[in-house]
């Protein structure tokens, strides 16, 4: 049987290993920890390149008690690509960006519901409920499908169409919610006693960071089990910059990695910027986010329930936040589609981000960053190129449009 | 400097390895052959096994000369993953399906382009085009931003609109035709000389097989280098089935897997069925598909370029064709999505086949399946499920919804 507890990275107390309650009685996030000196021995590195590349050949570093459990849609072993054209232009070192889109369901959100609902089903649990801006519940539907649990999801009513989609197809039990990602939270935690739910949410069980954690496996495995400089990542619960960091804490602690934390960076987008503003303001504690009036994505979070644990990260690594408009989230997708990347607003805000610092000098000359794209660009894209696109019967009459020059990306947003 | 060279599958000609022109005098299809003893050692399937898992991991079986004019956006390594519960159901011993949309752009089409673009760039090549149902379109387009080429491409009309905006995203030039695919095709015929195009049309060069051949090499490997008993896949042009047939060819005469090939089964919908109608009729040539009524998915090609070699295919392995119903397509796609899976037509096409092939007997008790899903559905949808979805402001709007079991998936389609 794994050994495996909790351990408040507030107050440091630890506690047995629980299923439900990601936050400590201090406000702290309670964390799963192993006996990584039981785990380490001088070959796991080989041991994990050894079996299949999905998240689960790290399963000595997740959570479930026994493999038996697994819920596995074939999540992780994502592609991690160099955009050596831009390397160029920015005089970097190296850009890497890891294409999280390639999961099932299109998102990286894919980690940590197979982790999550893995370890629901060691528990016996059937009925699961998650409030989500839109890929956690299409995720969490999808793993719930092939659980054989019902799934209820609850998203703002400005969720993109395609994501709703994707909620009807995998059998869940939908609603939109008139508000934002936290009041779809309060129609969870209000239901769940009456209901039989397990809250899936952010911070409310161990299982999403656990699993979000295989992509810094992941990466420090493709980067030869070396460290980039930094790594930029867009936040809204902030679990995926959580995962992170803990993969990169657990494999220096194995000896896997060596060497100093990059500087992790944190993307939000104007308009709904928790993070940022404390970070630029010093402040110790995550102030709610007023009046938010950014767009329908990840990153639209008002109140990050694991914030403090996400601000000490940043400054721990010597990291910094950074808010990036609209306007240059769209402009980064076109960036991004011109290099065969169908990014997502998130990856987008994270591409902006990197411009942003690269101008600002706050990443410099022949530095290594690891850039991630959290989705498919597909899952935000409503149907209107259709009308931008000229129709043909022949090349004769394609001769005659050809110097207009039709369907140039330029012209077509 | 790699020994590449061609075969015709029809009269067995050998000929210089060519960029272009994938059809022989003779009308049969031009293959690429490697010198396999040269590549045969006994380690050679350790050596795959410790690189990274990506389609080029295999590039001793792949046409380019050397691996600096790889063009990779990250395809290949999909996972296969095993429906236990159908399994049961269908009293099966396997069903696996291999997840062919978790690859760059969604679909298998991306192995066919890293392929040929790799190929186009060793040549110099800067100016590609292709005439397409839509995910060879948007793969195309993907990969030739990437390898910094203009690509032209050419869709029927009633091209899925999720597909357009990817067309326009990586910034291809695109084009409607007032037509099936083959119309397309002679656009690109009619106009390659006058604008310095190659043309990547199925048949029309030797990159795109022997990119989607890596669909079987996976598989076998994922299998543990064993052979299924049948392969079920969606056929339109038919590279796909080819390819996965040349692996396990290739395979076996490396003396990597032993054993029979499996049965090769072709899916095609009712409206469009060339293959099916020549399999069932047991006529040598394929005769083209007059009056289509099909949907515009990947399996509407009423002209199969390459259809003799499919015939000989399905033929020599004991395989067979069938059609399947939009209806079924349908259904089978929400079956799959209560699996957790977002299954494209085309996929969803293929487990309507294995339903009906177990139903008829055609596949028993016992037998080991391997199923392709080639795309995500997301690629097809409408935005139409909004509708079905209801909106509350609380847990008290929603305890009153309740019973009225809302977003059921019966009910919601």
């Amino acid at each position: 049987m794994k050994k495996r507890w909790m351990i408040c990275d507030g107050c440091s107390r630890t506690f047995p290993f629980r299923y439900d309650g990601g936050i400590c009685v201090c406000g702290g996030v309670l964390l799963v920890q192993y006996d990584l000196e039981e785990i380490k021995h001088s070959r796991i590195r080989e041991s994990w390149r050894e079996r299949p590349a999905t998240m689960w050949r790290y399963h000595e570093l997740l959570p479930v008690a026994g493999t038996e459990h697994i819920i596995s849609l074939g999540e992780g072993g994502t592609p991690l690509i160099r955009l050596e054209r831009w390397e160029k232009k920015l005089d970097l070192d190296r850009v890497w960006l890891k294409r999280e889109e390639q999961n099932p369901t299109g998102s990286f959100k894919a980690r940590g519901f197979s982790a999550a609902l893995s370890l629901l089903r060691e528990r016996g649990e059937t009925q699961v409920a998650v409030n989500s801006n839109g890929n956690a519940a299409s995720a969490m539907a999808a793993y719930a499908a092939r659980a054989g649990m019902e799934a209820y999801v609850f998203v703002p009513r400005d969720c993109p169409g395609m994501i709703l989609e994707e909620l009807v197809q995998y059998g869940a039990r939908a609603c939109l919610v008139d508000g934002l990602i936290h009041d779809a939270g309060k129609v969870v935690e209000d239901g769940k006693e009456e209901m039989g739910w397990v809250n899936v949410g952010t911070a409310k069980e161990p299982g999403r960071v656990e699993g979000k954690k295989t992509m810094g496996l992941e990466l420090a495995e493709q980067l030869g089990w070396e460290m980039p400089d930094a790594v930029i990542y867009p936040t809204g619960g902030g679990s995926g910059l959580i995962g992170i960091w803990k993969a990169f804490t657990e494999l220096k602690e194995l000896g896997c990695v060596s060497g100093d934390l990059p500087r992790f960076i944190t993307v939000q987008e104007v308009g709904c910027t928790p993070i940022v503003d404390s970070i630029r303001s010093g402040a110790e504690k995550i102030r709610p986010y007023g009046a938010t009036t950014s767009r329908p994505t990840g990153v639209r979070v008002p109140r990050p329930p694991a914030g403090e644990l996400i601000l000490s990260i940043i400054r721990n690594t010597g990291g910094t936040a950074v808010a990036v408009t609209a306007e240059e989230i769209a402009e980064s997708g076109k960036m991004l589609g011109q290099e065969g990347i169908s990014a997502s607003p998130e990856g987008s805000a994270v591409w902006a981000g990197l411009l942003r610092l690269v101008e600002s000098g706050e990443i410099g000359t022949g530095e290594r960053v690891a850039l991630f794209n959290t989705a498919h660009s597909l899952k935000y894209l409503p149907w209107k190129a259709a009308a931008t696109i000229p129709e043909i019967r022949s090349y004769d009459e394609y001769r005659a449009l050809r110097d207009v020059d039709h369907a140039k990306p330029e012209e077509s947003s």
